[in-house]
């Protein structure tokens, strides 16, 4: 559907590979869905760090001359959508500071939300912040204690870290990746096979960190293993080496939205591929909430999974009734005079032959304010068709994320006011139904445990702070 | 798939509209597929032309501020894709001249076959060409009358213009769009109300004209009819009026490459439903060439309709196996080290969960070279398919097209030289097999007198003169 | 002083240089005083015109890789202000044409009065116009008689073009230069040492022809000589060759206000030092207006030489009392509360330190409307100056050109509607003077049967039509 | 003459003027020659900084809409030259942090030669840094003391802060300028009388501080006086203040450079004119080195003052022999074949009018490695002239600054290493003699007690470090 909700970054990071920060923008490029406001690259060189970073898309922000002046075969990269931080570039990640045992870069996925107080904690100890962002504390929290093994400065910056992290660092002679207990973002650990050696030395492989697979695919790497919640893992000129922190925890709190709406179809999150999760989700949607209908026919593109799944467990035949225009721009110019429901039909165009005098099941994956799903209606019923029936592949949006994700305030978030009835009026239905929190856990075949549900049922893993926006 | 053909134009028009401009930006922006190389707008205020143009996508080449400076409520629009005019501006379109009787301009799809003789005897007259365009050729044939009726001076011209034209003109004081003989390109005309009033006079609603009816839906017009192979229709400030060109032709040669790949699937193309078509491609294709397979794949966007349609018509399950990633921007940085099948890749992502251990049919619209198709199935192989059926929803095609499309040269077409066994082979298929011309012409429910298929049965409708490319 | 007079072009060729591109770019580059509204390069190489042209500054238009592309060693520029033409590029030069003989670029300065009514007829007889710019009537001229040789087709052509042209136009095998008969304009011949070899044949130099030598000076080309009023130069590959049109005439029309105003001081224009005339006129102004004061002070850049002058022919002590900020960028930001005559003082800024308590004449080029004249006194007074004596090198400008030079509107000319006592209380000048036409003359060493000075005293050299402004 | 030094930074500030920003973006524009790399200005609103920073020149870097968002009647800015920083914008000021009492921004001209070791001592107890900037040690020094009063901390800051400082500081309630006990480097205090009041409250007028009254002139304000080295002025809600550093000197290191080079000719530095200064070192140089010639010459622009200075006092005329064309542009395509002195001949251009057969005097205002000279003096020979008798408004420079001045690296000086005889006959003049440090002392009004000459006398007036360069 239309981008209505926006994860808030994608890492990546890359060790020993000869063309590191190639790799880094590719690897950025993949997961561009994870962040579009801004990207940055670093890059390690002979004990110095070189980057670049840019407001926009990964493909706008790097020319090659760029990539070609990021020399060394060691980097990290991030993309970033970010509401904080406004208009200036202080806040782009990854973010890089000179300590006493030389330079370091981090770039995070996720959200501090004890990041207010810590902050102000460090600034009576003389600390200054540049910017506004939460992943600052992390470096203060290392140059508190610069004579410290960096590993060992990691695990007590974590006892003062509250909320969901999932970082990738690079020192002058470390890549280190690391989850937060709760493991609520995914931080993945794959292998590239080098074609060239590099440095003269012999090295096979290059070691690479991401958010999400589909980063290893385009890039020709393969998938190991997710980084563990909790875990502290690092790549240096001895190899690799894993340690967990001191504050594991029993349950989990794994995001389940990053398999309903965020990440990548192609991506395997939490060990899981997301297009059979969605897939799933449809046939336990249509089981859960069946409709008598002509044709199944999805809101493109993040609904195509579901609806299939849909129409295989129904029997629906399924239809691209709605055509999704990919030649859209970045910019639109509207018209001033009004056509109705034009925000809509400028990327979703429904077909008057394929809808006409049918009964429809459309099939989306979440609804935010209902605006959008009722001019959908709206088109569907003037190319013609006789029902509409509505079915959501996820339980209704309740509340806001505190972790990392992007959502409108609560007051935006029509199911936290409004019965499935209403609601199903107001977008003007015949008939609306969303998926249930046991059905949606079902197949992420996970329990409440190891998810974290909370914007759909309102249990908050962690206790909530003043909700500082970040990252 | 990726863009493999490229139609060469789109045009706009539209008549007493308060935001002529906006309107035909809007309508551009719809008939984006067709052309992505250059665009033009030319509106008429008092009498006056005005007009923006340039090189790049509609979206980049308009600004609010352009639009605002194109005041008037007729306008005339054109994206283009062309080999020739190079680095020059000279060739974007609409073109505009001063002729005696006042200003005209001209957007054009479609392509003259004897532009260069007429172009040659242009100049012993006296005539100076300003780009390489055939297009140029009408103006010149208008202005050696400049006494004439225009509508006169088209009929005259259009006895020297051997091809296929689809022409939208402004004058001073008229909107023309004239559609040759054989009706090679598609040319519709539509109505849109006006939500206020203009000129102070009741003229209830604009008429338009488009290449495709997307541009109608994106506005908010009505769909009344296509322009007739061989009709000049007019409006002016009496209202509208249609004729015929005294060159009639009792057959047609209707460019069936409009349904198999170039227009989009949500228009209605020689009033035909696009994505109807390419459904019954899918089917057909199914009962000529089955397969036993686990699951049906198409190459993404655009077999996605004829892979419903052969899912459906054979009963075996549609899967959307490999993930088009959308967030592609225009430039891309290259790695300088090799990623197997790196140009495929960035663009579509195989999913190892849905293929591993599976038979597949995959579904593509055509085949140019078979290196594209090569590496597909090579990603799909690697993604742990047990057999590959490739099945293309149209003909071998082996000519090129002298009308308006952008096709490669007759030797970089694989089927003009192999066989589809050593095609299959050569891709690395375990079975391939095309949809028959008879299949395709069912498809679209019409006859070898209807529609030209040049570039699959190698009947030319019109003869051929040296392959002069353009529009 | 501040730009109030704008020349409308400046025109380059050379013939024969294996850096053809670079030096017409150099070219327009020393000539940008001459029009920095937009410029173009078209290059000859192996029969084909390529070209470049562009909005905008010379230094801004072309890259390194757009005068790459440029290949061939035959040449011609031109830099063009112009009001006429609007927002389109259609009238940007060199205007390029396809004749039945071949490719033709041509580039203009100067104004044909008569444009309008050759253009009307050129219609009739079928011919269709790009742009709205004068000097495409000279290619329609040419195409009219495509079998003719092309000097013979100029001649012709002159006899139906009135009014100032310094033609340099470039064929697929000459480099042609051409003056109309009163030469209005100036037009500049040169020769450039090779420093290697062109096309393997023993060229030991190449030819230049510029508007200005300022243009030979920056390449390292010697000046030859002026092309004659009334001659046509060309060089091919047999050599130079010199005719003359038909229509000689016996007096001329040398512009002034080259001497005056345009011209770079550092230019040797109709064989006199523009630098050595300015600093005449001050002399003479001296001796024709003297006055007492403490001070010479010159409004920079363009009042200096005649400022030196006038403080020599006085012995009245030259200060540099108003500096100019030369840091200027191209746009400025201009503060929404009033600052005291502003626009004049972010480009000059009178100096307290060396006016106050003085008595100061201030020498000025020219005075058009008053308004910054009478700014730069107010800053002067507020300065501390005692008397300000205001001196103008030149006579009142009582009318516009209508031979190629920008100027206002006879009713904004204040010399046109106003007494010099009158003047002199509008700007608030202690006393104010002009040079007289004689004084002018004298400085110039010429007579009023060799230079046009109608903006000075109303004497029109040709008779005049329909006021078309161009080139 | 071309950009042969290059001073470093400028600053601006401004409180309770209700056009805060724009102020702040003329005063920059007005210094912009003391920085073109880059540029920033911060706006106070409501207790919270705005800011905007960027590469290039400030008429580039900000638009309208920048200074509309930076909303707010207080303001600092900064224009910047750096060989530090390379292409990172971290480094581009004014620097901003969030302490704990508020956010601050700074501004600096000068540079701290202790910054290496005291960065590595903050280092140790846990600052980590963002940048390369000595500058960013004022912050840290700031914020290990959270809870003192801005004033005291800056105090005690002053005795970790060796070398030249002139800062602009904003903080949440004030406006502080301060300026290092030496004085090297300006700071001047004015008043901008308001045109509509601020606030509502009644404020009258708006102080100001700048590097140079320049930057006064544009925006309307008066001089009030300079703030004096090894004073803290600061204007708060109660009005201004003033302090002086505990660390007072009895001598004083003005920079003499600022007035034979770096500062415009029409700002007071140190009291005193800069274009009258540049006179009398004309003058004294005329006494000191004397001449037998026909006319005097300046090196545009910058050696026009001493020229008139030696012309009056010689009595030889004044001549502009040397046309300086000042519309180059930003960047330049150099021809690839040779032209001889091509890279001076771009800006200058010597009249053969003016100099055949004369005996020259050629005043320029410094020398620093001769190539420059040496073409100048080749091209005023080609131009004709007899003789060319090199005169140079400075003593021979022989070492470099660490004070904030970008100088060569002493072996690039030739005076560093060659006698006055050698580098006349390196440079090819028939003769050549420096000013003296005496003359210079005298026409600056000074004495070797109050000015910093180490560029000319190797008499440093601080120990000196490592030679970290920077601001």
């Amino acid at each position: 559907m239309l981008q209505k909700w926006r994860d808030k970054c994608a890492v990546f990071g890359i060790w020993n590979d000869p063309e590191a920060a190639r790799m880094t923008y590719l690897g950025l490029y993949a997961q561009q869905h994870r962040g579009q406001e801004s990207a940055g690259i670093v890059t390690l060189d002979q004990g110095k760090h070189l980057f670049h970073k840019g407001m926009g898309l990964v493909g706008d922000i790097f020319q090659a001359e760029d990539l070609e002046r990021l020399t060394g075969n060691k980097a990290i990269g991030h993309t970033r959508y970010s509401t904080a931080g406004g208009s200036t570039d202080l806040n782009i990640q990854p973010l890089t500071a000179g300590l006493l045992t030389g330079p370091i870069a981090v770039a995070h996925n996720g959200n501090l939300i004890n990041a207010e107080p810590v902050r102000m904690e460090l600034q009576k100890g003389g600390a200054i912040f540049s910017g506004t962002n939460d992943t600052e504390n992390l470096l203060h929290l290392l140059a508190r204690n610069p004579e410290k093994d960096i590993i060992e400065g990691l695990k007590q910056a974590a006892l003062q870290m509250d909320g969901a992290y999932s970082f990738v660092l690079l020192t002058h002679d470390r890549l280190i990746a690391m989850r937060d207990p709760l493991g609520f973002r995914p931080l993945v650990l794959g292998k590239r096979r080098n074609p060239v050696q590099t440095d003269g030395q012999r090295s096979e492989f290059a070691y690479v960190v991401a958010s999400e697979t589909c980063a290893f695919d385009l890039i020709g790497a393969d998938y190991l293993r997710e980084i563990q919640p909790g875990e502290i893992w690092w790549v240096d000129a001895q190899g690799e080496h894993s340690e967990f922190l001191p504050t594991q925890e029993k349950r989990l709190a794994k995001c389940v939205f990053e398999h309903v709406y965020f990440a990548r179809p192609d991506s395997r999150v939490f060990g899981l591929s997301v297009y059979e999760s969605r897939k799933r989700m449809g046939e336990i949607l249509a089981q859960e909430s069946p409709a008598e209908a002509d044709i199944v026919v999805p809101v493109p593109d993040s609904g195509v999974p579901a609806a299939i799944g849909y129409s295989r467990e129904s029997g629906i035949p399924f239809e691209l009734g709605i055509i999704r225009n990919h030649y859209i721009g970045r910019t639109f110019i509207q018209p001033s005079q009004s056509i109705r429901s034009f925000g809509v039909k400028i990327k979703l165009n429904p077909q008057m032959e394929v809808l006409k005098n049918k009964k429809v099941v459309v099939i989306d994956d979440s609804l935010v304010r209902g605006t959008t799903s009722q001019k959908i209606i709206q088109l569907i019923r003037q190319a013609g068709a006789k029902e509409v029936h509505f079915r959501i592949a996820s339980p209704p949006t309740t509340g806001p994320c505190y972790y990392g994700v992007d959502t409108p305030q609560k007051d935006q978030l029509i199911a936290a006011h409004q019965s499935v009835e209403k609601i199903g009026k107001y977008i003007g239905a015949d008939s609306l139904a969303y998926l249930t929190v046991e059905g949606m856990m079902k197949a992420v075949q996970g329990s409440k445990h190891e998810f974290c549900a909370a914007c759909f049922d309102g249990k908050y893993p962690t206790p909530l702070y003043s909700h500082s926006e970040n990252s």
